[in-house]
């Protein structure tokens, strides 16, 4: 009734056979440290991993389970985090030399929720420089030759390589969404403040936002709802009731969705085998699908989330750059450079019209359940192109703080995955899980 | 379909109506109003309450509901706060002339767990000074000339006169489980840890625990639920999976539950009616009670209480006493005289004592689902008698950090209620909950 490999079990799945005693944590997590073992030479996935702590905590949940004492929704299930979130048992040296050894004094509120659930933390994964474009280490796993995308690199390639069903990253313009694209996971970022930032690292207050990767739709749901709550030490955070995504992915709409597809101007980057893809899944969903071309206004907001992201990074990081000088990077340094001549009217304007947007898609999304567009530009580059692959295809969703998904239902001509993406309601984000399952359907059906 | 005095709705069946649309948040709040405007002259269960900050709150909740966002598990359901928990939106002022207009900075945690779950925060109840001994102008809802008890006397008294289904209250000694008693409400006071303190007045870290006031079983647990989550500011809070209390009301135990009864020195203190119908309760349910004499060690433990109580209660409270003299009661300057007189050594023997307590329970329950006990002396005594009545029948409990209920189920020789207190072994709430379940269903087949 269990597969002989538990590494392929979903997280609903390793949850409910925990749970139920058909197998125990520490089997799982097991088998996860040895196809790590067997598999991570290539991939380079984890920043930090540490086998007795790993096991530790699966043997805790294992005897919590035989006491009779409440489980988690996560019971036993292993769990990999972005090595940015601050972890008390592990270093957490957010893909940089500056941190190497560095020891959080504490968990990040997040950590503390998955422990509440009963979730064993594997490891940390690994991350771009800073969480932003230098690459790291990382091997896409479905060819060593590509990148995983990135900043959320080893999350995705962690997740992929089943090393791991479930692992948290981070996104402040598409470092969720590109990675799970071109790693062939699922990937959500789901509505900002909706999952608390305390204890991360932060590179732009206004953009930063946590986001999960899953290789199934309600996976990334449970994972969701387990992290998701209110943080009053975020200023991003809402104290306000939040939607089940769980429960999303396991309804149906109530009529068949409306879908909205705008032609961007920066889709004349798009691979040809990616826009080939998109056609065919917006004609396979027929009807459902209206398209438009995109109003200038929304268009610009890509730069708008370039104005908002260079500024803020550039105070964040200014003195570290200062400090360091030649151990960061040139992408980082160009970045804090290009950031401090960003004047502060610039700015205020940029957060204006980002205000404005919010209103646009208040509107939008009274029309549509959600909207479809490109994940990344298409397969994962080559590592020899040096960089983690082109983020606009999630700027302008990240900039509005809007709930976007990527589904791995394309393959490229070289045969690396390429994501789709949909973006929906703020704060509806189990109207989104619920759309993306009646489109998982509906393409499966049609085939 | 929906009766028309709404405050005779349950929580459950409110939260139920609100999220279908039956009724709203608004009318419900307004509802609440009326009755406290018409009966809280003689019964003065709050101690701030603005009817404007109540209804926006619940117009606001009315307003999610309707736009399709997702609700919360308490979504527009009115709640009281005992006015030791701070709020931001209205004052905190702990029951003592010192407070007198003290504003919070911040909102305790718990109160950000009730506006997550979509809770209207109703206004702050009255308490003893200071969460301590030295009684309120609250009077009993069952009869004006009587205590309500303390120190959670408003919550009690405000549930118990049906001003608001559900509050919040506090427990050092017994101070949830007696007025619950004495008002004829439901009270819970769940395992200690489960719900944080951060942003409540402190008077004991070793032993303040919250606890809730309810007119069911039901919404006990689902406020519990609502209330519990770890807190890494909170040194007694833990990052375990907590148990669903409103499930385990809900369950049927898988075989009839074994209770314990105590007989203990201090129950020479009990009234005749209050003896008499705990010994009519523990033959109803025959076989399932077993009666034991307590054990020396057991019955040793109020004094341990005692010890560490007033220790820590005497170091919380020093400097107020020093700053304000004659403004802070008789009974709170005696405790700091009495504490101040405490040793370390003296303090550390108790703390010692107390964990030899903790591994004596943890046996205990793997006999035994539940102990029977008395939740208080008997019907609640009259003002005049200038104290809110004796907590030694939850002291012990307290100190083991068990979670502890009273149910309602006797009345007095004046007519007044009394409760019968049912203890559960540490983190497994849902266990007692579905013990008490199932002893409110025996003994009504019973009648």
């Amino acid at each position: 009734m269990i597969q002989d490999d538990l590494t392929r079990l979903s997280a609903v799945d390793a949850a409910r056979a925990i749970r139920d005693g058909r197998i125990s944590s520490a089997a799982l997590v097991q088998a996860c440290l040895d196809r790590i073992a067997k598999t991570d030479g290539q991939i380079r996935a984890w920043a930090q991993l540490d086998q007795d702590i790993a096991l530790a905590q699966a043997h805790e949940m294992d005897r919590i389970r035989k006491s009779g004492k409440a489980t988690g929704a996560l019971h036993g299930v292993p769990v990999g985090l972005k090595d940015i979130i601050d972890t008390r048992f592990l270093p957490t040296e957010c893909g940089s030399p500056v941190f190497a050894g560095r020891q959080a004094e504490a968990n990040a509120l997040i950590v503390d929720r998955l422990r509440e659930a009963g979730a064993v933390i594997l490891g940390k994964t690994t991350t771009a420089e800073l969480a932003y474009l230098h690459p790291t280490h990382t091997t896409n796993p479905h060819n060593a030759a590509h990148t995983p995308g990135g900043s959320s690199s080893g999350s995705a390639a962690a997740v992929a390589a089943g090393h791991v069903p479930l692992a948290v990253g981070t996104q402040t313009g598409g470092s969720v969404i590109r990675p799970a694209s071109f790693c062939g996971t699922y990937g959500l970022k789901p509505t900002r403040g909706m999952i608390s930032r305390s204890g991360l690292l932060r590179t732009s207050g206004s953009l930063d936002q946590v986001g999960v990767f899953a290789n199934t739709l309600e996976d990334m749901g449970l994972l969701t709802d387990v992290l998701s709550g209110f943080d009053a030490a975020d200023p991003a955070s809402f104290a306000r009731p939040r939607p089940s995504l769980l429960e999303g992915a396991r309804s149906d709409p109530p009529v068949a969705p409306d879908i909205a597809w705008f032609d961007m101007p920066y889709h004349d980057r798009l691979s040809e085998d990616a826009r080939d893809g998109l056609d065919a899944v917006i004609e396979a969903l027929g009807a459902r699908v209206e398209r438009f071309d995109a109003a200038p206004q929304l268009a610009g907001l890509t730069d708008v989330h370039k104005t908002i992201y260079d500024y803020e990074i550039a105070r964040q990081m200014e003195q570290l750059v200062a400090d360091h000088g030649a151990t960061i990077s040139s992408e980082m340094r160009a970045a804090v450079r290009r950031g401090l001549a960003i004047g502060e009217d610039q700015y205020q304007d940029a957060l204006a019209v980002k205000e404005t947007a919010d209103a646009f898609f208040v509107e939008h999304f009274n029309d549509f359940d959600a909207i479809m567009a490109p994940s990344a530009s298409g397969e994962a580059l080559a590592l020899s192109e040096g960089n983690t692959g082109d983020a606009i295809y999630c700027t302008i969703w990240t900039l509005a703080g809007l709930p976007c998904l990527t589904l791995p239902l394309l393959v490229g001509s070289t045969g690396l995955p390429i994501g789709v993406q949909l973006i929906g309601a703020a704060e509806e984000d189990d109207r989104l899980m619920r759309t993306a399952a009646w489109m998982l359907r509906s393409l499966a059906e049609e085939k």
